[in-house]
């Protein structure tokens, strides 16, 4: 007797979510559009609530646009979470913890609908969870797995390169507050630690720069060396990816003891002797 | 006697256009020189209309010279639509679009005169599209295709990173939107996604900037997370594009050990030594 | 019996200092802790200042605080002192001095109470030498070997470079302060050398800008000649880098063909298939 | 009789400014010295003159030490038109130009010296002339000659970029134009153009900066496209620059056709085929 709901699970999770079918990828595709739809509709909620401060309790379009959404949402999570080979898994995981949290907001004001009169910081902070439905769509960019491998081959450096960049940063920043002071908007260590990042990254707002010379001539080495030094991780992610590329690129295998990964002019497998194979 | 016109539009197509003629690549070099002298024009225009507001019905000298302009330009378009073998296909090809939108903006003005006089937008937008002959400049940089190859090879890819970028962008705009709220310039979801791009590209022009600290350490986050992502498609379009180089430079294989990539003037392989077969 | 005194202080050494030990490792990272514990509250201390302005005679948290690292650190001092092989060496070294100073402020203070009360400056001074301790936690990236290796490589051409920048900021500077002037913000040479900085690294704070139409061109060509001259430091690092880690990976010579640059766990030669030698 | 004067002169070169001769490269350094000496003290000038406005008529010291640097340099201007091997070619080259101009203001000063009191203009552009002494100083630097070549090399696709960006820059400075207009400091063409090179080099001052929604929107487009557009010219620098290096380190040559510039692992010359022999 308890086969049959397993059967059916599996029949669902084939129907709605197996990507390997034409329903599994119709499926994905509305959760895809319902997600760029929903995150539209809270752009241009923002920019109207600037203008007219709109709240949970009046009715308008807004909330049964978003309580449609928040349905639908809740909807798939169930039924992921229903259909799953291992529920558990997909609910710890960042996709079921994404699905989750996007949909709360709603339920949240639900119960607490005096949350958006009384704290406008809890309404914006909800908004803001709400707009993190836009990292659904990243399910649909299988090729960023190359990006990730490439960060995930070049995270020892990457940290050596981000930690060093951090004390460089704590040293000029803590030099331009020793030197410049509170009274040139170096207020407190942390301010300017952050006008280092801001400087030595290039972005230079200017809402905290130099005054005095020895101020400007530090800034000025923070820079040009700073610049060096923060272009370094990029460059290993750059050059880790196009790795993965070649690596990627030459699916020559060889014949003897199938090994893969040959440089593009190899006549010989590198692990065994054997000779390759001509080809791409 | 269908036969004459066709023969007297191939001929003046020969004469004008073919770029193989002499007579044909003066006319076009005479085409580039009105164009760019077109555009200077506007600029020295819009630097005046800042101090004295010129209007159209005003006969002053700018509407002396763009009459004359848009007359070349007139006639070189029909001229083109007469002359060319697929005259469709011109009209509805890049180029011909720009021809032709270029050209329009004094007859509109000369249709309805009134409105140079009242919105002060549409003056403004016309003299915009006026400016497009620029692109026309585009004709004679045939060497862009290889950059225009690099973009096409990599636009999968580009593609992927542009939208990762937009939803990195999205992310860490509403997030400041939540932390920092209109009271700091990050009035819509909108501007914040603006904010983080300006920011993320490392542009920082300082119109909106984080004030709080939980923000400035945000905006450090992004800063550095952003600036290794948004340098990606650079990198690619520039590795593609060496690429594009390189396989001009030499398709030659060595008939003996298959070595490829030899220098441009090589007669020997680099390799094993036997002479390469004569070509490109 | 001055042999027991030097095989104590060996002894000494091998325990707290060694890193082959556990135990030396756990001293080695208890300071760490410690370096990054004193940074921390060097930050919060300062966060709190710019509220409450805190001086040292009110002994408050954060003087006990700082009084007991001081301690801390300066035991580790003088034990380094008495434990090193060649204590001469260690105290004339970086770490020695960075050791030395970042202990003094305490006692300077002891020494002048009346400076955190009538100096302002010195008072921040003193709190910029304290945060200096960050640099201690260089002493865990011993992978920044490669990058070192790589500043040290490139030193000649990273000098010329630096050399050409100065010039060409020199030069576009002066420019600028010629066509612009005192009026728009240019006032001194070594202020528009500043700005020439700020905007040939795409810095861009906006304190310093041009007005007039020639310095807005004169600005533009500096950007865009600058940039391309600015990157070539960071071009040459990141070359030299990638270089060297690329010297690690292989130095094995196909004994035949004389083949270098193969794979790490490559067996045989991928050029002529001859096995390869046993080795790094 | 003649013949005097010519070894004369010949010997006076060979004595200073023959670089093979160690008298020679004392002098050389002693110019270079000077003109280092010079700029320092136009700086500090600058900086004085912000506070006191320092007028040519006032025998300050800052006027006898020109004096002396203007001698100094005239002397070595006429020494070197009396010893160059070709004079003209001297006088007309680059150099020649830089050491006559450079020496000019104090002349001009001391013919019209009311040009230092009426036209602070003037003044200031004779202090402009003056700073470009700097430029004496690339003579020591003969390693940018690979620099100068990597450019030379890559100027046809260097030009070629830089009309692209130049087009795509009036593109987008027009249409902000269109879109954002004089209310939001969009003021002319040129002013807009000037705001499009400072976005998409990222510089970003925020003098002039978006305000409405469509022009943010523009501009975030302008940021990504010409951010992959303008680091091309640095990217072909780059890459023509690593190129001459590595020509230069390959100093193997063909024992039978004296070609050189072999790759790195060649066996045979490409050019005849000779066994090339070992070495770096």
């Amino acid at each position: 007797m308890l086969v049959a709901p397993v059967s059916l699970r599996q029949r669902l999770y084939r129907i709605l979510f197996d990507q390997s079918t034409r329903c599994g990828r119709r499926v994905e595709a509305l959760c895809g559009f319902f997600a760029l739809f929903s995150v539209v509709i809270i752009f241009v909620e923002s920019a109207i609530d600037s203008h007219y401060h709109l709240t949970f309790d009046q009715w308008h379009t807004f909330v049964y646009l978003e309580l449609l959404i928040t349905a639908v949402f809740t909807a798939e999570y169930f039924l992921r979470v229903l259909c799953w080979p291992q529920p558990a898994k997909y609910v710890f995981s960042f996709w079921g913890i994404i699905d989750l949290i996007t949909v709360l907001p709603m339920y949240v004001l639900w119960l607490w609908p005096e949350i958006s009169v009384n704290y406008v910081f809890a309404w914006r902070a909800l908004r803001t969870i709400r707009i993190l439905r836009v990292l659904k769509l990243l399910r649909y960019m299988s090729s960023l797995r190359v990006f990730w491998l490439a960060i995930v081959r070049a995270r020892h450096q990457l940290m050596v390169f981000y930690f060093l960049i951090a004390i460089v940063m704590v040293v000029f920043g803590s030099l331009m507050y020793g030197i410049e002071g509170p009274e040139n908007g170096f207020v407190t260590l942390g301010a300017s630690v952050y006008w280092a990042v801001v400087t030595a990254t290039t972005v230079g707002y200017g809402d905290i720069a130099p005054h005095t010379g020895v101020g400007r001539f530090v800034a000025s080495l923070l820079i040009l060396i700073g610049y060096s030094v923060i272009a370094i991780p990029t460059g290993l992610i750059t050059t880790h990816m196009s790795n993965e590329y070649q690596n990627r690129r030459s699916t020559r295998v060889c014949p003897k003891c199938r090994h893969t990964g040959h440089e593009k002019n190899a006549n010989y497998c590198s692990t065994c002797g054997t000779p390759l194979p001509e080809g791409k």
